[in-house]
Parts: structure tokens; sequence; C-alpha cells
């Protein structure tokens, strides 16, 4: 089947990608203003954390999309889905990383997204209190700023303890069954890795700042940005696991360089990832 | 035997701990430069980086501490032991976190200490680019700029899931002997962490935005401000292992909030610790 994505005129992705651009913009002012002013904390029935901000900005967000391309559906980590039956589908997490937000630690970041019958067209995520910031869109290449990112491969050689990555936390790995073998696999055999528990790690997978990463039983508002982003950047994004859970599909994925990722597959795989 | 700070007046202390801050500030200044102008990396022999700016950095350090104590040993990573029979010995490691340094990952930072017959009696831990520095002074408490730090307790029934920790590497836990045992078991008993690899979790372990660190096989530059930092502020610090390595004494080291760190220093000798 031919990919959806090519349906689209060209010119069409550059307004879509501009949106996108506009809505990290704003979130990262608005979460700006609250780490610097405070906000309220509560926690959610599965024990997470939600912020004010986290409500404030979706609901702003949603709005700017809503006035912009009213026939879109828009999915968010808060406030769920809407008109999900029509083909565009923005995917919204506005802060990515609350528990490190309500820590004031910061990586945590908001990731934007816009999935075209399923598949990715624009990708932005956004590291305010970094100031970093990556955007990528269908055929129109991957971006910090105004460089564009391209990620060379490394020598297939390369011993795995030189290679550098950026993983999940345990607690990701067994959120919904006991996947704790892989991140065990993971920790062993390249033991030069990092934990931001945000999308932080989507962003320097996407730069080469980290040599992949490996993002563990996320429903699909977290790593809806990383594969366009990662493979507009020349590198791979490759989906280790994925199962229902009630209603929704959890992923686990490797993404970046493209030698370093078939190598983790096939370290996941033979760790009993299936 | 009594604490040998007590004989230090407490009056000689305060100018101790402004040069530390002074000296902070001038490694802020520098590090933010080289960030954003470009360095020089080359690979030392055991395989880890060191950069034009590590080294010109501990040099300015070290002249303006010869110039206002001329008589203090000075031990720094880079350039060795100056004057190493004093009884005060300042400790420097002006980049913590080389390999991020090198990514532009902003977590890096700089560790300040000053030890007095080998007890900490200053400690600074800087992160440049996070504009983040705690810094401490025996007797006269730990601060993250002015704001006096003091780090509640954990209710000792809180589950370890629910604790929230920051730890090295694998890397660390088998640079020179093979304690991957231990990551294994805290990593398994403490499922959500963060792995930053350098001295910005020591300083979460001094805020409390870490409920404890984990710093593993590290000589004593890398750990020598943790200590007075996370004491001063009421937390406990605490050595699960020690030995020599040529000439070298390895540390492996957890601290923070006191019910924490005493269940991790249990775990970590059921895990095989000594």
């Amino acid at each position: 089947m031919s990919d959806p994505r090519s349906r689209i005129a060209p010119s069409d992705i550059a307004p879509l990608r501009d949106l996108a651009l506009a809505l990290a913009e704003e979130s990262r002012r608005q979460l700006r203003a609250f780490y610097a002013g405070g906000f309220e904390v509560k926690r959610k029935p599965d024990g997470s954390f939600v912020t004010s901000a986290d409500l404030h900005v979706e609901k702003q967000l949603r709005g700017m999309i809503e006035r912009a391309f009213p026939d879109h559906g828009i999915l968010g980590e808060e406030y769920g889905a809407h008109q999900p039956a029509a083909d565009f589908q923005w995917i919204l997490d506005p802060v990515d990383g609350t528990e490190d937000f309500v820590q004031r630690v910061p990586t945590f970041g908001t990731i934007i997204a816009l999935h075209y019958r399923g598949e990715p067209v624009v990708g932005v995520i956004d590291v305010p209190m970094l100031d970093a910031r990556v955007h990528a869109a269908f055929g129109l290449g991957a971006f910090r700023g105004t460089d564009r990112l391209r990620l060379a491969d490394l020598d297939p050689a390369t011993p795995p303890t030189a290679v550098r990555i950026m993983t999940s936390l345990r607690a990701n790995f067994i959120r919904h069954r006991d996947d704790g073998a892989l991140f065990d696999a993971v920790t062993r055999a390249y033991p030069n890795h990092r934990i931001y528990r945000s999308c932080y790690t989507h962003l320097c997978a996407a730069t080469g700042q980290a040599d992949a990463a490996i993002d563990a039983s996320n429903p699909i508002w977290d790593i809806a940005a990383a594969r366009i982003l990662v493979e507009e950047a020349g590198g791979l994004f490759h989906v280790a696991l994925d199962y229902l859970r009630g209603e929704d599909r959890i992923f686990t994925t490797v993404f970046g360089r493209p030698t370093v990722v078939r190598h983790l597959a096939a370290l996941l795989e033979s760790a009993g990832a299936r």
C-alpha cells in the first residue's frame, strides 16, 4: 500500500508545520510562566501527576487548532479525543515529564504531532527550560532552529560500550506488564546510558546527542512526534512491542542512528520483546 | 576522636566559602563561553574525554586559590596534587560530565570542595547551563542562592516505588570491577530512577529534587562536595563501598533523605557491597 501521506500536496504541509511551531511557542511561553510562578499539582487515578499547567496549556493548544483547522481531530493526554474519525489528528502532550516539571527539573518537554491516517506528518518537541526545540515535516526535513538535522550512522563495528543511548526508567518497562527483562538486557549491553524520563531523549535521538533512544510502554501521545523527527533526520524508528491495554495501544520503541537501532531491536527481540 | 573541623574558628569558614563561590562563578562564566564558542576535545588514556575547557578552567581556579591561600593544597582531576601534605585541600572537578558537555547536554557541572584533614568544610556544585548552584559550609548551612536547604525526611513506610532516586549508569558500577549486581538491585527495588551522569544528581539530592542519589566507583574529586552539601541540609551521606585502585581511593556513595539513604545502604549491602 502506498504511503497515505503522499496524497497530501507538499504545499499543504508547510502551513501545518507552521501551526505546530506556533503551538510549541505558545506552550513554551506558558510553561515558562507556570514554572516560575507556580501551579497546582494533583494525582491522577493511576498515581501520576497532573498540574494546572498541563490542563491549561492543552486547552489553549486545542483552541488554536480548532480555530485554524476546524475539521481536524485532536487527541491529548488530559482531555481525550475530539473528532476521532478525522483524517488529520493532532496529538498533544503539553507536559511530558510532569513529575520533573513538579520538581523543577528542567528536562520536561512538550510533544506536538500531526498524523494523517495514522502516519506522522509533522512533529515538534520543545524543551522550554533548556531552550531546545526540534521540528520535522514529511518531505521537508528535520531541523533544530534553522540547522538541518542529518544523523550520521555509526560504524557497525562500534562496540556497545562506546554507544551512547538514552532509555526509559525501569518503572516504564513494568508499568502495565513485566517487561523488566528488556530494561536489564539494554542496560547490561549498553552501559553508557542516560535516563531523563521525558521527550528530551527523543530530541537527543533526533539531533544525534544520543546515538539512540528507547522508550517503553507508551500511549501514542508520548511518541507521536519521535518517528517523523528521526526519519526526516535520516534515522530509523522501530516499534519493538505493541499491545492493546483497554482501548489504548501501548508501544515500546527504539529510534536513532540506523545501525544502533537495528542492534537494539535485535537485542530486545532476543530478550523477549514480542 | 573529635571532628577536626571543630578546631577551625567559625569566623575563618565564611571567607573559605566565599572563595569557593568566587571559583564557581568564574568556572560558570568560562564554561558558558566555551559551551557557546567551542573547545577542543581529546580522549584520555582511559578512554574518557578531556577538553580544552576542563584544562583551562582548572588552571584558572588553581591560580585563584594559590593567590588567596598559598599554603593550601589543591587536588584536581586534570592537574594532580599540589602540596598534598597541607591540612586544607581544595578539590576541583571543573567539568563533571565531560561527555555530556561535549554533546551539549546541559546537565554537566562544576564540583568545588575544601577539605580539612580529610573532612569537608565547604562544598559548591554549579550547573552553569541550568543556572543552578548549591553551596554549603561546615556549621553555616546549605543554600541554593539565599534559600536555606532543609531536607525533610520521607515517611519510613513510603514504598520504594514511590521514592525518587538518581543513580549512576551501569558503566560506573563496572568501571574498575564488576559491581553490576548493585546497579541491578537498585534499579529493581527503586524503579523511579533518573540517570544524568554528573553532579547534577548531587545537587538534586541536596535540594530534595531527588529523594536520594547513588554514585558508583568515583575518585574523591567526583564526590568531594556532596557530603557537606547533604549533611548541612539535614540529610545523610553514606559510603557503601571504598577500595584502593593504585594510589586512588574509589568510593560508592549514597546520600539524601535519611530514611531513603538507610534503606538504600541496606539494599546495597545485601546485594554484595562490601
